[in-house]
């Protein structure tokens, strides 16, 4: 599978003492909750070696866009089944560009805060989807204020991206972390931790681990 | 694309005071490798906005897999290049055993102790690979010792896995986790932070943040 490497970033408010994040609407993870929701075969036993079968590529249908809507005539998943919120991040795809750089571009794109490359730190890198793909993912971290706050973000919807900029209070993070009721990346709960770890001391401001 | 759920393990023994990795040969990665070891095109501003070359499914030749030998005599990557640090993990593939049932089987095969299920703590769960599977991953924290360790792990050759034990002493682990010349998932370096923040003070042994 040829991929591109990829660039997060933990993005902290410190007008607000929020992060900020990114909420989408991902095809794969609402797949994958549709394959969750059907109904499991009368005789597991049998099936257990047996392969699953092949994901049925189906969009979701109209009038299943509500938030708060649970009830489905049939076992096909809400559309906020695919949500998930994550890290403000990017693929490596333009050659003549630093990872801060395009670190920077997503978080103006994505997000609306026109921050400087050099307040970027980089926090660490590592793989993903080793599995899959292979790809390196650098995470950066970088703090703004509503002062370099120069749109609304969103993405790129002309691309079909489907994002909404989400603020989570400081105080409440570890909080949002560890719900698993609220699905997210590895990346918000590590990024979180992380700046519970290191950077919380210098806002002298309890992360309520 | 079908996908499975998926567990992984932090595993601490006890009697050692090291956490258990596994050291993995990840085709995807030594792809990705590969791929970013290719001449780079002369004209990179004109390639810009090209697609990439699909990428090569080329194997590893022999003799490349000596781990300190960093020359090759084209720009094909050494095997080593394609391994990764890792927790202990598996697919969610038999709907017959609960999430902590495979947890345990895969700790049994690939890292040799025989944990009782209801040693396995969770940690919490995640999203990974929204932009490609989807898939729901939880982490589980383990406590093993030296008197539970019934086999050299490995997982299972027959299959095509090529899993190495290994071993990272506590005292080292934050360095471990956040050397980049070491490459590892970023399972490892959250569940290393993790554990500095909670398993720590049980230990009362510094993990050199």
């Amino acid at each position: 599978m040829q991929t591109h490497d990829s660039v997060s970033v933990l993005i902290f408010n410190t007008t607000s003492h929020c992060f900020i994040l990114v909420k989408q609407f991902r095809p794969a993870v609402y797949m994958s909750e549709w394959e969750r929701s059907k109904p499991k075969p009368l005789q597991p036993a049998e099936e257990e070696s047996a392969e699953p079968a092949p994901t049925e590529a189906k969009v979701p249908e109209e009038n299943q866009a509500g938030d708060s809507s649970e009830e489905t005539s049939s076992h096909q998943p809400p559309a906020s089944a695919g949500v998930t919120y994550e890290l403000c991040a990017g693929l490596v795809d333009k050659p003549n560009l630093s990872l801060e750089e395009i670190a920077r571009q997503e978080v103006l794109e994505e997000c609306g805060y026109d921050v400087p490359v050099t307040k970027l730190r980089k926090i660490t890198s590592y793989r993903s989807g080793v599995g899959v793909t292979g790809s390196k993912q650098t995470m950066f971290y970088a703090e703004v204020s509503d002062e370099i706050c120069v749109g609304e973000g969103g993405g790129k919807p002309q691309e079909g991206e489907l994002i909404e900029v989400v603020k989570v209070p400081l105080h409440e993070a570890m909080t949002f972390a560890f719900d698993e009721s609220i699905p997210k990346t590895m990346g918000v709960i590590f990024s979180f931790i992380w700046f519970h770890s290191n950077m919380s001391p210098k806002y002298k401001i309890s992360t309520n681990v």
